[in-house]
């Protein structure tokens, strides 16, 4: 791509750097940007250039946060005794906007996954261990993603945690809402019967 | 989409103000900033800032400019007596990246479409025709999309061209490189058989 100007040329590479980004898109972007008012380009920079100037991560939970404690740690009316435990920020996101979830979180950064060398020590799992013996935690719920590194994740930190009187469960696994049966996969039908739930629970959890 | 950080939702929203971008993409692309060195964000936030500051469109041919002339326009290698018409700015970059034509331009703005309630007097049609008065201009060319609009828009600017002596074409219509005869519409392959090229001039120029 040839530009008639170097400003331009500048901020479509650096869109371009964005991922899922390409030159055409970003270009898109930027004369998009160059369209509007000033007041409204100065208002998208500074929200970019404050986020990462501050935000900080919550020392308790790690989540991302504007203090040093997150509204959830911060907040007396959440269950501060039960702790849900997820890969990232975004399953956080993603808990959080079903309203349904009224504890903690505990953000491992990452599960443990040999081939990608990611292991346990690069993980927030012994912050987690520290929190659960230092605070009166009473439940552990596992939120991780249904794959052979998220089961290993579960197998490592509850192996840690035996010696510690505990409740620890995890996300039913199962026919999603709108999925089809017969469209399932063998292992997650596998799973929904293993682990049926009696329709009393089903009717009055719905 | 519920965030536990205000500045995190605020870079968010702004992300999914651009076109063709929706809230799990910006928080996708937020998300991949705060990774990155507080240096690297700050060059994409002020590369976004100072574009949007300092563009200036070529007072000529209307093209994104660092100067009040675009170094098109001010460039002494190009034939300055050539003039291509585009719709935008992107058809500019598109034709350039060719590396081809070695003419100016001249940006309309956009192209006579009275379904959408633009006439000629919103686009740089007039100050085209006093290029074309006061500078020497010897051939002019159309490179507009194909449609009635476009052909509306050819049509308007010859009218008004026809008392001065000028070369006009336009660029050709045809077959794509890579496409087929067997899918090609009616009207492509009708015009590409009328204004069918001699081989001497296809292999010559190909």
């Amino acid at each position: 791509m040839i530009f008639s100007s170097s400003l331009l040329e500048n901020a479509v590479n650096e869109f371009a750097k964005l991922p899922g980004i390409g030159k055409k898109t970003a270009l898109r972007l930027v004369l998009h940007l160059i369209k509007q008012d000033e007041k409204e380009v100065h208002s998208f920079s500074s929200a970019v250039s404050t986020l990462r100037q501050e935000i900080k991560f919550c020392t308790r939970c790690h989540n991302i946060s504007d203090k040093t404690l997150c509204n959830i740690c911060n907040n007396p009316m959440r269950k501060q005794e039960m702790i849900c435990v997820v890969e990232n920020i975004r399953d956080v996101i993603a808990i959080e906007s079903t309203q349904q979830f009224n504890g903690t979180y505990h953000v491992l950064g990452g599960i443990i996954s040999p081939l990608d060398g990611i292991g346990p020590d690069q993980l927030q799992i012994d912050s987690l261990i520290d929190r659960i013996k230092t605070e009166n935690t009473k439940e552990l719920i596992f939120a991780l993603n249904p794959n052979v590194q998220g089961d290993t994740t579960i197998y490592y930190i509850s192996k840690k945690l035996q010696p510690i009187e505990i409740k620890i469960t995890t996300i039913a696994r199962g026919i999603a809402f709108g999925g089809e049966l017969e469209y399932a996969d063998e292992m997650t039908l596998a799973k929904s019967i293993t682990n049926r739930i009696s329709v009393q629970n089903y009717i009055t959890s719905g």
